[in-house]
């Protein structure tokens, strides 16, 4: 097992917030970052080493890239399949192609997840109006339409309160690859962010009850009050699903946790997770150093917390509150340095701490 | 009072591993950095949005980066006083060239301190070897010739132990604006970190017991197990210091503690210091958030810490050790990013935390 030391350059693909959290942590421990993205604004290219503004589908570009880094990794699930084994073949990439076929596929991650004995919503695959309606007979209303790629934050899904609404919400997501699934009666939503190393050690942060409005996460609470069982339940999981990939770095599953405490694979994130910010201010090791440990091959750091801590996403002009929240004592700011506010963007998020109980 | 918010851009001169700590604070509350420093190699230019590697000297760089901020903080103090007034007439300069002029010269300083009825070192100023002779005279021996200007981490300073040592010493040490100074039989050594805002608040981080070895920082403790005198007198001194400063922005003071508790200036240093550098990661703001707070006009920040902390320099080739800190549990390191471990190169340091006492 080769590890990349201090010194060494990690690249990362996407320049967005996660992106940035990450090259600070990296920076941390003495490493280079090389940001690799398409967009202008580059909140991770703003406090890394280097930057390759191209798109996924630059041959040449990434070529360049893999040249100058030592290991890459990635803030951004959607990266194209065809990107990353290019870059394999250059160089070690952390997670690797099969962790984003699986997760870049709502279809395939929920066969994936059903193929390992977990529980999911219901679901079916739709092409067509025919389709729709079989599928609709079979689950019931209300049931939630939805691209099998590129759905991120509430985009790309339409909910379909009556069969009726059948034809309207296929002409509404448009295309032909998508997935109905069930909707699942949850008590609330709960995540684990985990990690796992090179040489497959496990580590998982403890479990995080989200909130989520619009389809966005809007709170992130530890602890999150589940039952043990399920809380363990979930731990196991997740540890399963990573193991199933051979996953290296950190991740996270969303888990519905039902009534009667049992749980429900919602969907699973390879890569580091906003439910996972709250770590930075309350952890020994944070998701971000964590996830660099695991790809350049150093031991997994620990994860206990040292206060209980509530983690609250700032969307859009939220972020205007800044000179309050920048004042209040309990309050950890952290701003992502975009420049445009624009409705439900990620601008930042603050957690407030208090005494762990 | 003009509050600098985030997503202006914040001029940093120096880029060392200090200007590395300064741009990550700033970027995590959505500021952008741009680093000047006339070295090749930029542990802080390689987390920062923008680098400008120039001579302190070059005033057309000097224009062009005063152009592209919004304020200019710095991270190293033997920066010209003369850019500092170049920049002061284009942008705010915090600290400004008052604080630089006083800390610049080891003369002015002690003669600053004095001035607001601190002790300090008994001293004289040397430019010739009758001067040396009758400071020597005057101070006894052992004492320390040092440099005026331009010392650090131990250089620029030959301590004499016999009257006859004079002419070498001068010899060694070379120039004609020196200082003698008389040894203090101190106890520990004992260094306030604070701040003060551009409002006039102050704050003060909690005391710091430092051990030096050859004339660097080795470790740094907290609590200090100073007596409550010592350390109300310490704070009230640098309160005083930067008062009188009109100062703006993070400074140390380092002080000698005597046997029966009294306190004895040592230096100030008008820039966050290695002393505070255990603060990221046991206080609520660290000394460099602190610091991005002050110059960009937000309030301070609350410096209550969460634990007990030893803060271990990592110099030269100790850095070979990463292996080891890196998988030890109660350790968090620092790595800074440096290519070359030359002997006594301050390359990253480790911090323990453990409960507080």
């Amino acid at each position: 097992m080769t590890v990349i030391g201090p010194g060494a350059t990690i690249g990362i693909l996407g320049g967005g917030q996660l992106g940035r959290m990450l090259a600070i942590a990296a920076a941390r421990l003495g490493y280079r970052c090389h940001i690799f993205a398409p967009e202008a604004e580059s909140p991770a290219g703003d406090v890394s080493a280097a930057l390759t503004r191209a798109g996924y589908d630059d041959v040449d570009a990434l070529r360049h890239f893999a040249a100058a880094v030592d290991v890459v990794t990635l803030e951004f699930e959607n990266v194209p399949v065809a990107a990353i084994k290019q870059l394999a073949a250059l160089k070690p990439v952390r997670p690797g192609a099969r962790a984003l076929q699986v997760t870049q596929d709502r279809l395939a991650e929920k066969d994936f997840a059903r193929g390992l004995a977990l529980d999911t919503a219901p679901y079916r695959a739709v092409e067509n109006e025919a389709e729709l309606k079989a599928a609709l007979a079979a689950l019931g209303t209300p049931a939630i339409l939805k691209t099998r790629r590129l759905g991120y934050d509430g985009k790309g899904q339409v909910r379909i309160a009556t069969a009726d609404m059948a034809k309207a919400a296929l002409r509404e997501i448009g295309g032909t690859s998508n997935i109905l699934e069930g909707v699942v009666a949850f008590d609330f939503e709960l995540s684990i962010v985990a990690a796992r190393g090179l040489d497959g050690s496990f580590c998982a942060f403890e479990a995080v009850r989200n909130r989520h409005e619009h389809g966005i996460l809007r709170e992130s609470r530890v602890p999150s009050a589940a039952a043990r069982s399920t809380i363990e339940a979930a731990i196991d999981a997740a540890q399963h699903m990573a193991e199933a990939l051979d996953y290296v770095g950190v991740f996270a599953v969303e888990f519905f946790v039902l009534k009667d405490g049992r749980i429900a694979v919602n969907e699973m994130a390879p890569r580091v997770h906003n439910s996972g910010h709250w770590t930075i201010d309350a952890c020994r090791t944070d998701q971000f150093e964590q996830h660099i440990r695991a790809v350049c091959g150093l031991p997994l750091g620990p994860t206990d917390r040292h206060s209980d801590v509530v983690m609250e996403n700032l969307l859009g002009e939220e972020i205007d509150a800044w000179r309050r929240l920048v004042a209040e004592p309990a309050a950890k700011l952290h701003l992502y340095g975009k420049s445009e506010a624009r409705p439900g963007r990620k601008m930042g998020h603050v957690t407030r701490l208090s005494p762990r109980t």
